[in-house]
């Protein structure tokens, strides 16, 4: 992202949730903004104010996007008929064939044009969980992190603060090398992929984090390195876990444990280790996330997409567990509509309501995505980054939400189309629907995917 | 709604899909259109003409939403909280408290506002099961059809055609007469309730049909009346069924039977009826269905809102009946929405994907909703009524989309916000997102629904 302003900004929020517990919503909330950071926060300010923005509608601290593959919104829609149609294992397949099209550049300009998306949605921070990292042979680029650099760009010129999630991914299965479209996902060896990933150069605002794909993709030993480097570096650490019953039935025949008993074992969990999906886990495993403070991503609108079923939510935040969201496969781009579908999809399997409060939902959605991220924020409060998002209350499915009921509202009703104003870093990415930056992401969408599909037999 | 005008229009659609069983989306379709039906279809009409209006993006046939609680509109947002987030019955409570608070003057506002918003979404028919009938006390108004002229009304001034599903009420359970806020949706008896139907007053466009409420409000021999009456004005009968496990065991329990087979033994089942909701079925309620190719009106928002559980769509319509789709708590008003949940709510059950492909959906959304409905219909040819849509392909998220899977593209990604053209009945309903007649509905939503709730104590 370009540096943001050194000025002084000042903008006058009609509505405000300043994040945290508490579902108060406050009126005409100024919030002063320096060199990317809340500066002040004066409630109620009164209606009327000279040189300030004025933010109609309500604003809440900025979205974060916790598991993203950009590459993968080529896919939306065209996964659906004959070939792919099956379940989560045909569906990879697919995703395999975009992958080996795919080169710095095309990745450049299909990131960036994801990340525009994700900024109209009010998405401020978002975790890329990257493992293209050699070309389609499996040989190292020349410039050995080219694909991450391109990431990397794609974020900044979209506006939209990236942690960079350098993926670990050495075999194809418990007792499988890495084959066919794979090969450009791994490294030689886990020592391979910490000297790869120490000469990552980023920029200031970037985070660079580690992920291990998964426990089929990496062996416990390596898990530790992986493990040690992030420590090392104070930096997240992310990992796929139990999306689907098959990779719970391979860990238990290789290993004798479940995933989540494997990543315990091999040392990963932790309060900066991320486990994604979490969507088939025993009782035991349930408590071991918990007990460790390990966070859990939930993607629902790929799970629900991808027919993975849907995870225990409600018990693992009982357990201990702090939640937070990603669009995953972006099938839908709207923090949202995942915030909802936690509660929702624990409906329809429980035939009970209840489950997640909407203050909750926004929580993991902001300030859980942001800690998940490695990053602070997520509180409109002094001293946070200005990362902040304004919804409009006028649009057929936010108009007449009445105060009491207006995080409900917002939760379950709104909608990424609904975003009209976005600051990330005190830096406006977002006015009046429209990106400052990219002018037009649907433009830069179709452009980016297009072509990809055009050369195909 | 107005007159359609009289003169002819032309559009020219850059991409369509023309309704039926076929898949496929045609380039540069010339729609004709006179006294508000088709009158001409060319394809490949060329890219440039004049005296046209061109459609950009893919145009489909109207949608119909097949199952509305108009007034439910009020209680998005309002119902997550602690007092009403117990489960189906807890919310209920909530509606019947908003339920008391209407009159023909407040229902006419909020309708029209709903209306518009639906119009906005790309529906152009709706049905309305419709039980507001008298004064709270129960007492008929003066003029006893007063809350049905208000819908008609509403949705005349917001240009979607109606199907007014007047609703036998007759008691609040099996064993229990009609209580508090229940009053006002009760007729004395069936015979009661066929005189005051057979007064209602509508203009040409509107479709009046019948609908009993539901086996736990509504005796077997009232049944039949309901029937009769509907069968000797070859009007569509509309009746909720098994949306909730209690009914099923009250049902059981009262008659021995389930709500279905009551329903088939009371002769409701046929081709001009369409139970709603048909969420908790036996294979023995599947396969009366099917046989007596009663159609199904599934309502997956409100179902997933509600914490109803998944209904067996798939099984459903191999058994034979056809499928419809409804927004009924306006929880969401988006059919394409409803239309993929019907899909990613039986992944989720199932851990399967292919339920149900896209042009089935969108059949279900278009011809199925509007046959559901007493209408022809849902199809783009010569002669049919002049209802269309189109959805812009150019927004964050419909871009890219490519064109062997335009359709799965549009029932998996596209969203009422999409919505760019709505013509009903050959008149243009909205145009270029805004609504022609009612201009802000957002305010007009805003203006019904906030003094509902700032008059309760």
């Amino acid at each position: 992202m370009r540096p943001a302003p050194s000025g002084a900004h000042r903008y006058l929020a009609e509505l405000a949730w300043l994040g945290g517990p508490s579902p108060v919503v406050e009126k005409e909330v100024l919030l002063e903004v320096h060199n990317g950071r809340i500066a002040a926060v004066t409630h109620q300010a009164g209606p009327r104010r000279d040189g300030v923005v004025r933010l109609a509608g309500l604003t809440i601290p900025g979205l974060a996007n916790a598991h993203s593959h950009a590459f993968q919104r080529a896919l939306r829609g065209r996964t659906h008929g004959r070939t792919s149609n099956g379940d989560f294992w045909s569906w990879r397949d697919a995703m395999y064939g975009l992958a080996a099209r795919l080169d710095p550049e095309r990745l450049l300009a299909l990131a960036r044009a994801v990340y525009g998306e994700m900024a109209l949605a009010g998405i401020c921070a978002v975790g890329e969980f990257h493992y293209l990292h050699h070309s389609p042979s499996g040989r190292p680029y020349g410039e050995a992190n080219v694909m991450g650099g391109a990431l990397v760009q794609a974020a900044s010129e979209a506006g939209v603060r990236l942690t960079l999630l350098d993926t670990c991914y050495l075999r194809g299965g418990f007792d499988r090398p890495l084959d066919g479209p794979q090969k450009r996902f791994g490294d030689r060896d886990a020592h391979a992929w910490a000297r790869r990933a120490d000469l990552i150069e980023v920029p200031d605002d970037t985070v660079i984090g580690a992920a291990i794909h998964s426990v089929r993709a990496v062996d416990p030993g390596s898990m530790e390195v992986v493990r040690e480097w992030a420590d090392g570096r104070g930096a997240p650490l992310h990992v796929h876990v139990s999306e689907q019953r098959a990779e719970n039935e391979a860990c238990l025949a290789a290993t004798g444990r479940t995933p989540v008993g494997l990543l315990e074992a091999s040392g990963v969990l932790g309060p900066t280790t991320t486990v994604v999906h979490a969507t088939h886990l025993s009782g035991d495993d349930i408590a071991r996330l918990g007990a460790s403070s390990t966070r859990v991503c939930l993607c629902p609108t790929t799970e629900r997409d991808l027919a993975d079923g849907v995870g225990p939510a409600a018990a693992l935040v009982t357990a201990g567990s702090p939640l937070c969201f990603g669009s995953d496969s972006h099938a839908v781009v709207d923090l949202f509509e995942e915030a909802r579908a936690v509660e929702l999809d624990e409906r329809l399997v429980t035939e009970r309501r209840g489950h997640h409060s909407a203050v909750d939902l926004l929580q993991a959605a902001t300030a859980g995505g942001m800690r998940s991220l490695g990053r602070s924020g997520g509180v409109l409060e002094p001293g946070a980054p200005a990362d902040f998002v304004t919804v409009r209350l006028d649009s057929p499915r936010t108009a007449g939400a009445g105060a009491p009921g207006l995080l409900d509202h917002l939760v379950f009703a709104a909608s990424g189309a609904d975003v009209t104003h976005v600051v990330t870093e005190g830096r406006p990415v977002v006015v009046d629907g429209a990106h400052v930056g990219l002018v037009d992401v649907g433009h830069a969408l179709a452009e980016a995917i297009t072509p990809l599909f055009e050369e195909q037999p």
